[in-house]
């Protein structure tokens, strides 16, 4: 089964670039993971949700929102086309791990509000928590549409078929949000950042996050996904 | 001359649609501009390049780069298919407000310079001037591009169809940038805001801005500009 088989065509030279840009989306994915460990451990003192010290919570929010809400999702979207099973499986891949960073990306803004507690200051006070907040919103919304018209039994092949080029063309916007939303956080790290070294190093981050998603939205691009 | 014919498809239920989600898009521009010159002249004292003030020298930088780069990029990207007059005029407005845009934008950034210079602060150290430099510079080369191979005449039709859609997807992915770049410029000043008010007011210009980006977004996929 198939699913908008017409639609994610396979084979030919584009879909050998498309591995090969996928692979490349693979290793700025790891890249993007090592710094923003580096900047958490080293210039921010660790990680802890149940820390007595505020830093520490906060710490949580961008170390899973970073491997979750940006990192996952892209994976998850590379997968649908890139793991070498068959269609059921990388659907399978493609739906958990979506649901694996909606986890993750709840949990990071209960720790953004946990910190907001701790420090005693107030919620959803910046444009950063206002786009995130909608990037999570609408993520969660994608999932359930998603499972229901994709991996649920019933909806009819025809159906489908038409739904596919909305929910890739959604899923790249809300993936798009998402990365913005990220970008505004580590700027706002950025502008208060205790060092010029502590500072170039979340632009850097920022930078590999930005390419990061490029990578997988061309590889998305590449398989056809949208063209034809 | 329709470049293209086959991609850009026109007529039927998602072409109405289409023309629906441009004019909300249109509306977008409009209240986002509207915000944009509230902020600058009520709550930041004007613009003015050449003024002593290095504040009033600043607010030319998110004036033009708002309706430059941001909005006459949206407006350019729906004309393309939405101006009511033949293809070639429309493929001539999209061009020249493109060529408005870039030049607008050199000025923005111009101005960003000139500030850092009256304010006596350093140049490209945020992420914000990292994301912004890139997007002018990915933009410069996207319309020299679209310049050489679909303005001037030379260059075989079928050379054009194939170079059509790698032209829409890099142009949205720089529009993206664009915006992404301009959240967090927002970001910036909404963290550095005098007032609540004032945060409200940037924060809901930002949500705008995204939004305007989400109509051009949708309007040009409604086009079937991707899908077909």
């Amino acid at each position: 089964m198939a699913i908008g088989g017409g639609i994610i065509g396979g084979g030919g030279h584009h879909s050998a670039v498309a591995a090969r840009v996928a692979a490349a989306a693979h290793v700025l994915f790891l890249t993007t993971a090592v710094l923003m460990l580096v900047w958490l451990l080293h210039f921010r003192g660790g990680i802890n949700i149940q820390s007595d010290d505020p830093e520490q919570i906060f710490n949580v929010h961008p170390f899973v929102m970073c491997w979750g809400f940006i990192l996952l999702i892209g994976e998850a979207i590379l997968a649908y086309t890139t793991i070498p099973m068959d269609h059921r499986t990388q659907k399978m891949v493609h739906m958990l791990v979506h649901l694996v960073a909606l986890i993750l990306a709840i949990f990071g803004v209960y720790a953004a509000f946990k910190f907001h507690d701790a420090a005693v200051a107030p919620d959803l006070v910046s444009l950063h928590s206002w786009l995130g907040i909608l990037a999570v919103a609408l993520f969660g919304l994608q999932w359930l549409f998603g499972f229901f018209a994709f991996w649920l039994p019933g909806t009819h092949e025809r159906t489908r078929a038409a739904a596919a080029p909305a929910h890739v063309a959604a899923g790249l916007a809300i993936f798009m949000l998402a990365v913005c939303a990220a970008e505004t956080g580590l700027v706002q790290k950025s502008a208060a950042a205790a060092s010029a070294g502590e500072a170039k190093l979340i632009n850097v981050t920022g930078i590999f996050i930005l390419l990061y998603a490029v990578a997988v939205a061309v590889a998305v691009a590449l398989r056809k996904a949208f063209f034809y």
